[in-house]
């Protein structure tokens, strides 16, 4: 079925502990398109870039079936660009630069040809934007789910708790979670979130996995132990990406199917996290997926007799 | 099968955001035998205590199964006695008074009628004392399990790594696992650690879960998601007891086994923290238990076609 996401298309500079890249393409549309157009296609993009974006990344996502009608290009100014250093935890990270360019004049558009999409994933970015292309929507979708972060709790909460109200699932990180509830308890948490209008709530905990809740069911997917965790950026994106790209090809919304699916987006994270920016999901073949697959079954299932 | 768990039988006072407990008995032997005690009798305990120590908490204790013979009394002492305070996180905590008391003197002797144990939980101690118990055991056990903290690793490491050449398994914290092997992965920190001589490795992450390595396999056990971590004391103690108890039950040590015996103790340190030191523990019923198992595999069980 059919799927929609919205969000940044961008250069990111990173330095890791591993090592740097100066100037690599990031944003959220661009990893959610990657790991969604895994499984399914077309995969229609809204995001907006500047003149200096590759071509050559775009004709790549077309290739896979990213439709690009969406992407605004603007002539005359730079795409986004986000530079960040990560600490030698890899979980936390400064940033250093963010120069919006061409995001201070995002005004995203639904094109005819998105209408009757099923499935809508709306990245972070101004809730009052996300609101926007809920909005231009003419047929309610099965499933429609949004990430956010601090930045709009502190400066954009009332918008914030609109678009809250207008959205089937919020996926958020563990420190969001207690930051827009005052919860430190992530049960908690997710009660009062599934009250401000979310009947669905993934909290991501970085390398301590996922939780999915719905009502009083809850669902965890741990993160895949890898050796070596070279780039986190884009990890969240990635899973966002599998998460509703994998629910997209299955059609079908529900608590199993969506425990599936949180699994998939977890397989699809521990890929993006081993090379810098999207050069691992480029690369990544069918045998890769299933294998890890496989792994992340045998990391968590246990027999149902104890 | 039968099972000796060396340790401190103790006080504690704790403060958590919740609420305080000025002088509770705990202990790593006291919340080890409790969790081991549900699944296997007898416990054998070896541990030392003073003059203040509680006669009901013994009588509760043997009522339980919980053999004291290898408990020594010392009538002109006061038993171990530790305050801490959690911050609101719940997992970290400042220690604030540690009197070693009792504890300083303490000389671990194995009696007679706990020769033959299949199966023996060595406490967090001095590694000195760990190894002397190992010495005394006339019949090499089955299973041998040890925990360790970071304050051995930094003023006994030699003592140390002889302990970890004569155990099975060993089970530390994530930053522990870090700590002694100078690794941040913790798949490569567990690599490392499996050199150093136990065949098994658990990394306890708190709220995080637990992982367990063996050569080139890993399980992951979720920490159950609560409404209310009320006292988090002995969480790590009572994780280890119910792991133990239940291999010591079913009597048979292998991988797929360690993987149920590491939900059983997940399932029965979700329990310690419910309340203050080993309330929750002593009025545990079947029913509790089995209800909790049931969650758990609902928690991390997903369906194996994709």
């Amino acid at each position: 079925m059919s799927l929609i996401t919205v969000g940044t298309m961008a250069f990111d500079a990173i330095e890791t502990p591993f090592g740097k890249a100066n100037k690599i393409v990031g944003g959220s549309a661009m990893y959610a398109a990657y790991a969604a157009s895994y499984f399914v296609k077309p995969v229609k993009q809204i995001s907006i870039i500047g003149y200096d974006f590759p071509q050559e990344e775009l004709i790549a996502m077309e290739n896979r079936g990213v439709k690009m009608e969406g992407v605004e290009r603007v002539k005359n100014k730079k795409s986004f660009f986000w530079k960040g250093k990560y600490h030698e935890d890899m979980n936390s990270r400064d940033t250093l630069i963010t120069d919006l360019n061409v995001l201070a004049d995002f005004n995203p558009v639904v094109p005819q040809s998105y209408q009757n999409a099923e499935f809508v994933m709306l990245g972070n970015l101004m809730p009052k934007l996300q609101i926007s292309v809920i909005d231009q929507l003419k047929k309610k979708p099965k499933l429609v789910v949004m990430d956010t972060m601090n930045f709009w709790m502190e400066t954009a909460m009332d918008d914030l708790q609109k678009v809250l109200k207008r959205v089937d699932l919020l996926m958020v990180n563990d420190a969001e979670a207690r930051e827009l509830t005052q919860h430190f308890s992530l049960v908690k948490a997710a009660k009062k979130i599934m009250e401000m209008g979310p009947k669905y709530l993934i909290i991501k905990k970085g390398e301590h996995g996922a939780l999915l809740f719905h009502k009083n069911k809850v669902f965890y997917a741990p993160a895949f132990p890898l050796e070596d965790v070279f780039d986190p950026t884009g990890a969240g994106d990635t899973f966002a990406g599998g998460f509703i790209g994998y629910l997209a090809k299955i059609g079908s919304v529900s608590f199993e199917n969506m425990k599936k699916a949180i699994i998939m987006g977890s397989v699809m994270a521990s890929f993006c996290v081993e090379k810098f920016g999207n050069t691992r999901l480029k690369e990544l073949t069918r045998a890769d997926v299933n294998k890890r697959l496989k792994q992340f079954k045998e990391l968590t299932n246990f027999e149902t007799t104890l």
